[in-house]
């Protein structure tokens, strides 16, 4: 048995502290998950979580150049905690779950905003608003203890655009893993954007967007001018 | 360099008459694309061509069992042509299109009908309604010629469900191509399935579903009892 094309490099994040790399096989993203940030995009912040998908092919490293996407006229940032799943299963109870986390990263959850309204209004699906090229953004994943608190913030060309705590997340981290792994079986190297923070805007041609959670550093994104 | 955890094994669906195996990156799919299907999901058949995506975990090739998927009480059969992309590109012009595919194979779009009705309502993400564990059914790949015209059919235990022909499409093969190729850049091994003909319905458990389509032979999927 031989692939009759080059088979893809593996799609991977770094891992902090290391030279070593985190093999990412799916990226899972809940939907809304801090009250603010689901008044601010007209929902109810009871809903159950709901989940989309990114490519893996997707990803792209701390102080990377992206170009600005085609298509859109509103490329959003959106900052989110990013769970890497280290060992996986189906119907993960959340009291089990954190025993299924590798470890923890920042994510930017880039957005074709204007996409995804269409979509939301046509009732079609987002992949495009969400699953397009250089649209997940993940810093190095830290091994260490699952951050329950601290300040997840982001800022663009130094201001301040995002700002909330952890402890906001209206479904937690192990709920999410619960959730997710209800509708489909989670594999290691799966990786959990779980839901950003209110303050979420515009990025422009030649912007630097950082991305801040307490306890995990910073990463920074430029849009190419 | 290494991975802190075991790399997945690369996704891939069989070819034709080799032993080879053809690497899958991606999996694109059109959401309606025979005029008959568009009308009895209740949507004008005039719209322009969208797209939701599959993880590439989630293929599964001929004669093979799965079990019935979670979650749902109503999972549908969608055959479709499925095109196989072989050189990528962004903003593909469809006169260019077909020197792009590497073949042509058969799918079945496995939809849990119940979960995707309820986003579409929401407006909501599609994911949990297609991209869901063992949803992507491939048959081999054809190295074949662009396969224009031909009868698309699939049968449940025997009796027909969806008949159409692949002279119905909406949007062509090279349209298709174009469309996709200026949302995200195409890539070697991306798999685009291209919209199912009118007839889709609920699958059981036992049964056994055969998807044909003329000059690529049929592919049969049995759900576990």
């Amino acid at each position: 048995m031989s692939f009759v094309l080059p088979a893809p490099a593996q799609p991977s994040v770094a891992v902090e502290g290391t030279e070593d790399r985190f093999p990412v096989r799916r990226v899972f993203c809940v939907g809304r998950n801090y009250a603010a940030h689901a008044r601010e995009m007209g929902n109810d912040e009871r809903d159950p979580p709901f989940f989309f998908t990114k490519p893996a092919d997707a990803l792209v490293g701390d102080r990377h150049t992206i170009p600005y996407p085609p298509q859109t006229k509103d490329l959003h940032h959106e900052v989110e905690l990013v769970v890497a799943i280290g060992t996986g299963g189906t119907d993960i109870r959340a009291e089990d779950a954190l025993s299924h986390v590798w470890g923890y990263a920042i994510g930017n959850d880039l957005t074709r905003r204007d996409l995804q309204a269409v979509a939301k209004k046509a009732g079609r699906p987002w992949d495009w608003g969400k699953a397009f090229d250089n649209s997940a953004i993940c810093g190095p994943v830290h091994r260490g203890p699952h951050p329950l608190t601290g300040a997840i913030t982001s800022r663009v060309n130094g201001e301040e655009r995002q700002r909330g705590d952890l402890s906001e997340m209206i479904w937690s981290v192990p709920e999410i893993i619960a959730a997710c792994s209800a509708s489909v079986t989670l594999l290691p190297g799966d990786l959990i954007y779980t839901g950003t923070p209110a303050g979420v805007g515009a990025l422009q041609r030649g912007d630097s967007c950082t991305c801040q959670i307490e306890g995990l550093g910073a990463i920074t994104t430029i849009i190419a001018p």
